[in-house]
């Protein structure tokens, strides 16, 4: 060593130190705060320390930055080229370069610990990495006859000496791998530590990546995101059908049937954790990776599929008053709940708000951050209840809304879930009352040449959620459907759609092998479910003393594929400004990854889950008021929306506008031109 | 209430105090430290707080003691005594009972929460009654559409509330029971809290009783003691042999097996929980109680059984340098090891010592409590290694010593396992070198009347560990063998019991279906033992600097069963007052029970373990020496024991005298008077 200095800047964060020559930069970048990562702890071998020495003279910072003003390239890097990848020019290891003059280091992203993760959709928040589960990489003591101490003593000792970290649990499955794993690596190993107090898993050598599981888990779909827990980038996300759809198509029947047999509760956990098990299976199999390198998950899910999933029977959640088991969030193994990943896994499950806001609801806060913004924010999730937040930062508050499944197709006369061959946009001319209709599956209009041909394999089948949101809207601006919600049967002199049907009437969409119509009560299932979601809002603007709503996001997959201009014309949601109104698309599952991803969000999420009022729609007596008002369309107590001014042109006109969740929402096809 | 008070004097502590008339005792009695054990936390459900108010003119006390001073028997005391039994005369529940005049109270031991375990052996140290796992009855507020919290939380606010236990974690095999209890225990339920940090069990209403468990895991058999955790009453023992015998009889024939079929490791892991489940429900069985109520389980056992059990692989303990995967103490949870118990019961598996001195020697210590005396003690357990723990309460060391199998019968041309049958006592007459024997299964010397129709159901089949030391030793106390551990061929002229055996002469000790005898090879067998053992405890001696050992304990099987007179003939241990030597029976299995029942006990075995000082023999020069030095009979280096002056007289005279372990060691059958 000698006793002059140099001075060095570390970019992008600007910050500077003077250190003695000779010492490495690793120790300099982190003696100031600049964070940088290793898995290796400094030997060269991981290579997640890499930066740049950026060579030049640097007026900005007053540093002449040369390349001899590190040492040369040593034996280490050099085996690190050979093993993994050459070192680019100027690229060097920092925990091998040594300082010997005034230098300007870049720290590229990848090498940062806590980086911004950089994700393809700008729709969420940033998230910055920072996981409960780390790598590291540690040279044990071997064992030997002079010292009585178990491999684990000496392995603790090792990763306190190296990493700082003391107290460690070690988990039981870990016991039975660690003896093989420390003489195969040669007293060399990695090992994975869960919030810095828990031994997960061993390696024999160096281990550079370790992944984790966003779930969330649906009445009709359970998807999954296989995340990168060293990067950050989403490896693959997939999704399955919920394998219990064989026991009711909504929650509610699923409810029933256990409810009938108790003993069924059993049965559903096993087929729902079945589910995520093949489900785990095909999205590590798509991203390459070992099941047994999934170390964390993290879940979320409306209340029904929350109980189910950790083994508990939903009974109480089917009848008054609702009583969830647990609220709060869990920390759990993955081995207590049955799911093949690594044995020494763990489960973070997200909190619950209440009986019928799910952690879906919370998980959907979190990714959408109402609890963070200033302005007022209107979060809906759209199932069997629709759940509702409605605040910012200083307040939030949170109901669910009995909306039952006609916005997913249930209860609707043609109506059916969103698959191919389902209607799922509804053009009606308000002249002629002609009808152009596009189907799940196909690229084309219904009035567009070759659609039958697209359309062949599976057929015309029946409406979706969002066609009979656009259908019904459809017939209320061409007048089949007064504001009463009364199909008006004098129009069956103009049109021939207009049929007869029983003591009431029909609009027919669609005359093919199937007759796809929208019945007199079609058109009051759709007025209950709306009037729902509706008055909960209500009660909710009015509990906060809230009139001016800043934006609206609708989440999940009603929320995806709506489009928000007939939402509003029916009157779902309250006036607001259109371009306001955006899709969320599936931020349960976003905001299951951000939990994943930074630990810290685990905590905000229960502090404010904690925080949010709770309203009970069934109790309120304002709720029936507000719920028979609603039933009105767009909604009797509203002033007519100014947006209904702006969609008083023909239907026609109405798709060049581009609506607000036209930019955003993951689209299942494009639109025509 | 009144401003006035009273005086209270609570016996057995004397601890006394003034209080205001109207206060409940229960209260009184907590105020002043007097602990007052309670599950139903004082609603006269449970009766566990019952006193006795001691009437009478108390001068000691300066207390005058009347009935009338107490409250009278309430309502809740007449229906307490119809629901279990009627309250004897002066017994009150002390939840119940309100202070109206100065009183004397005796709190009876089953009422007083830290009572003293009555055992009916007095052999080891008394125990406090301090469990892990505690009871608690609770009221929780029932669920309620107003309140969006979860059951969990309605619970834990009240065990915050009524038993001051906050931040609990909730198992998640509790969560599943959780709604199911409240709701049939109408709002009541008693739950089991481990170390008042874990919900581990949950049961609607009153709950009373819970259980636990201590296993010690022997190479040949399974021992487990089911204890009331509310009393500490040992409810029932019992014991199977270890179903592993099958893959060899010995230890290191196990570990053989693994090392040339590494994937047995498992299998033996399986066979040996599957007997260890065998056994629970055996011992459940007899003592009437539920599996799923033991709730807490300690382990101990030698390294290679501590390992099996636990999932680990043996091989490394098979060869130099005998790295344990882990020294340390493990809390872990029953179902992942596979116990079928309470599905939330905990496992504690005490600490190994070193390679060879493992959980069972740390038991042992924690029964036999050298840790605690002035006095130096020599505590020695003897399987196929011999695991020897020596000094005080200022210091203890530990070493092992490859003693082999032959004490236990393994390795001598007619040794067999302690089983009826085995020849396990021997005397020899000086003079004519006659034999009598005892096996085991048989009440009769073989020089009795009866004998032979006493053994005829399994004959004479072999020589267990104690009979081929009283053997050994008796052949050379009757000069049939010489110090070197010559036998002496020329006796053949003598006795026809000394017969020519190839190159070498044996001694017959039995003739019948099969001939039963002592070979030259045996003995020498039985000199390398003993030399080992006996090299292992000059080793300690030596690094402790002591000479004069205050008490020998000899724990396990062997120590069960040999005349500690013959054990000190052969020099397997050194001089030291015959009457000092015991026997300490199942002491590893009593340390387990110890640590069961008190849970301090627990951190003061691991302090203990932790400060042994742990003398590896293998690599210690002085051990060769020691060893050779120690193949004489008894042996070289000792002054010849006082012993043997005092067992001069013919070997028949020897019974009479009853020897130290006589007293306290467990009979397999009594010896003839």
């Amino acid at each position: 060593m000698t006793d002059k200095t140099a001075r060095v800047v570390f970019l992008p964060s600007g910050r500077r130190g003077e250190f003695a020559l000779g010492t490495r930069l690793l120790d300099a970048a982190r003696s100031i705060g600049v964070d940088v990562d290793s898995v290796c702890g400094g030997r060269g071998l991981c290579g997640r320390c890499r930066i740049i020495c950026t060579v030049g003279d640097f007026a900005k910072h007053a540093i002449q930055s040369k390349a001899e003003n590190l040492s040369p390239l040593c034996e280490v890097e050099a085996r690190y080229g050979e093993r993994r990848q050459p070192l680019q020019k100027n690229h060097r290891l920092s925990c091998q370069a040594l300082i010997r003059g005034d230098l300007v280091v870049d720290v590229p992203p990848e090498s940062q610990m806590h980086r911004q993760v950089v994700r393809k959709q700008a729709e969420y928040r940033d998230i910055t990495l920072d996981t409960s589960v780390h790598l590291h990489f540690v040279e044990v003591q071997e064992a030997e006859m002079r010292e009585a101490s178990g491999d684990l003593r000496r392995l603790c000792e090792a990763l306190e000496r190296e990493w700082q970290l003391a107290d460690l649990a070690c988990d039981p499955v870990v016991l039975a791998m660690l003896q093989a794993a420390l003489r195969e690596g040669e007293w060399r190993v990695t090992v994975a530590v869960h919030n810095q107090s828990r031994i997960m898993a061993i390696w024999p050598g160096l281990k550079r990546f370790a992944y984790g599981l966003a779930i969330d888990i649906g009445s009709t779909t359970i998807a999954a995101h296989l995340c990168d827990l060293a990067t950050g980038e989403i490896r693959h996300t997939g999704g399955i059908m919920n394998p219990q759809i064989r026991y009711g198509e909504d929650l509610m029947s699923r409810v029933s049937y256990v409810q009938m047999h108790p003993e069924a509760a059993t049965e559903l956990t096993e087929v729902v954790r079945d589910g995520i098990n093949e489900l785990i299976a095909d999205v590590a199999r798509e991203a390459g990776v070992d099941t047994d390198d999934i170390l964390d998950i993290t879940v979320a899910g409306n209340p029904i599929m929350h109980h189910l999933f950790l083994g508990i029977s939903p009974v109480e959640l089917g009848g008054a008053p609702f009583a969830l088991a647990v609220d709060g969030a869990l920390d759990l193994r993955a081995r207590d709940l049955g799911l093949h990943v690594n044995a020494g896994a763990s489960v973070y499950v997200l909190p619950c708000i209440a009986g019928h806001v799910g952690a879906d609801a919370a998980a959907m806060v979190l990714a959408e951050e109402p609890h963070l913004l200033e302005e007022t924010s209107l979060v809906v999730d759209v199932g069997t209840n629709a759940e509702i937040v409605l605040g910012n930062r200083d307040h939030l508050l949170a109901c669910s809304s009995p909306t039952g499944p006609a916005f997913e197709g249930a209860q609707i006369s043609c109506g059916q879930r969103a698959a191919a061959g389902a209607i799922e946009r509804v053009r009606i001319d308000r002249e002629s009352l002609e009808v152009r209709f596009s189907v799940i599956g196909s690229e084309l209009w219904s009035d567009e040449p070759g659609f039958e041909d697209s359309v062949q394999a599976f057929g015309v089948t029946g409406i979706c959620g969002s066609g009979i949101i656009e259908a019904v809207a459809g017939m209320y601006l061409s007048g089949i459907v007064s504001a009463d919600g009364v199909i008006d049967g004098s129009l069956a002199r103009r049109s021939g759609r207009v049929i007869p049907d029983g003591r009431t009437w029909s609009f027919v969409i669609h005359e093919g092998k199937q007759t796809i119509k929208v019945t007199q009560n079609d058109v009051r299932q759709i007025q209950l479910a709306k009037a729902a979601l509706y008055a909960g809002t209500k009660l909710l603007l009015d509990r906060a003393g809230v009139e001016q709503i800043d934006r609206i996001r609708l989440a999940g997959a009603f929320g995806s594929h709506i489009d928000t201009k007939y939402a509003m014309v029916l009157g779902l949601i309250p006036d607001c400004d259109l371009d306001a109104v955006e899709s969320a698309g599936n931020a349960a599952g976003m905001g299951a990854v951000i939990a994943l991803l930074n630990k810290a969000t685990r905590k905000e999420i229960e502090d404010t889950v904690r925080s949010i009022e709770k309203i009970e729609t069934a109790i309120d007596p304002n709720f029936q008021t507000y719920f028979v008002d609603a039933m009105a369309i767009p909604n009797k107590s509203d002033a007519f929306p100014k947006l209904f001014t702006a969609i008083t042109p023909p239907a026609h006109a109405l798709e060049a506008e581009g609506g607000g969740n036209r930019r955003r929402r993951q689209r299942r096809r494009a639109e025509p031109r």
